[in-house]
């Protein structure tokens, strides 16, 4: 199991310096969409070159365009990229191909799929390496998480391995960890901590 | 009408270059996703500084975190910002309250929308300024074109306007022109023409 940080809200300075504080226990840098919006490729080139050891994921949330926007991603550095799996199956087949040019690795995030289990089925012929389902923060408030929607794509998965994403907090992780995920990802939850380095170590204990 | 330039694929002083070139015929300069993804809000700044006469899009295809990223794009200077019409509905209400609050606008993209009759309807009703069909990048190779889907969206809105994008050309322009819809976005038919000034003049003149 891996943890991995989302990068979302933090300037490019205090990425780094959480990196550098947490060192040991976040495996994965996701540099997060919003963070990709403001700042396009930088922050993954830049936290890329000072933390060899660290997975790089450009959460870009490519929607067309798979292989050529896979390709940027890729090029810039980063190790695994997202693509949604509400696009059309030719571009997550895009980036499946940008991803093996490349040997890296493609996520397909779930958020909002309507026939989740139907939809894992489909995507995971598709040559992809992760499948991660994702409760959007737009709905978190309304006490949603994604223990259950993990439940569905582990019951049919036969080839990518899960991923999970959403709100994931300590209180929370046990139960994801019992469920199993290849990926955890967290955000608020260590970005937002007044003691990163504890929240990070105390929550890569409790991976298996 | 408006004509509005996708810029996807070009360097920042080549879309500056075209945006000179084209002056009085592109109405809107769409920055593109994988511009985005490359150069963050970079593009969007510059344009925005260089042009004041032209409206600068942030072809963000928002998510999630709907307000968040809509801000974002809206603070660096651009006047419409996507957002994807498979995402949840918080985050298109997100996008409309950032909109609502810069006084700027919102485009929702359809692409890869399953029933784009109910979805349309449904956020016709959420204030959102623009309705765009959208056929993907990735399938347009297959022969689609977004006339039919346009037909559609125009049937049943009632308060946003219609926009279409997804290899328009010359010879496609006049019968979306005549369907009717109040942005035509023009990508590669602008950006790979011999003489972007003419194209982009005679497409213009073709624009109601």
């Amino acid at each position: 199991m891996k943890l991995q940080a989302a990068l979302d809200t933090l300037t490019l300075d205090e990425c780094l310096e959480l990196l550098e504080e947490t060192k040991g226990y976040i495996d994965i840098a996701e540099v997060g969409t919003p963070f990709i919006i403001e700042a396009g490729m930088v922050p993954v080139r830049a936290i890329k070159e000072k933390f060899d050891s660290i997975e790089v994921l450009a959460d870009a949330k490519i929607m067309d365009a798979g292989e050529f926007e896979a390709d940027k991603c890729f090029e810039a550095g980063a190790d695994i990229v997202t693509v949604l799996g509400v696009s059309n199956d030719e571009t997550i087949e895009g980036c499946v191909r940008s991803a093996k040019k490349y040997g890296k690795k493609i996520m397909v995030d779930m958020i909002a799929v309507k026939d989740l289990e139907q939809r894992t089925i489909e995507i995971d012929n598709m040559g992809v390496d992760y499948i991660c389902v994702h409760t959007a923060f737009d709905v978190q408030a309304s006490g949603k998480d994604p223990l259950e929607e993990l439940k569905v794509v582990n019951k049919v998965i036969k080839n990518a391995k899960s991923a999970v994403a959403g709100g994931v907090k300590l209180s929370t992780i046990d139960d994801i960890v019992n469920e199993g995920a290849e990926i955890i990802v967290v955000g608020g939850a260590i970005c937002n901590a007044k003691d990163r380095a504890a929240t990070s170590k105390k929550m890569k204990s409790h991976l298996k």
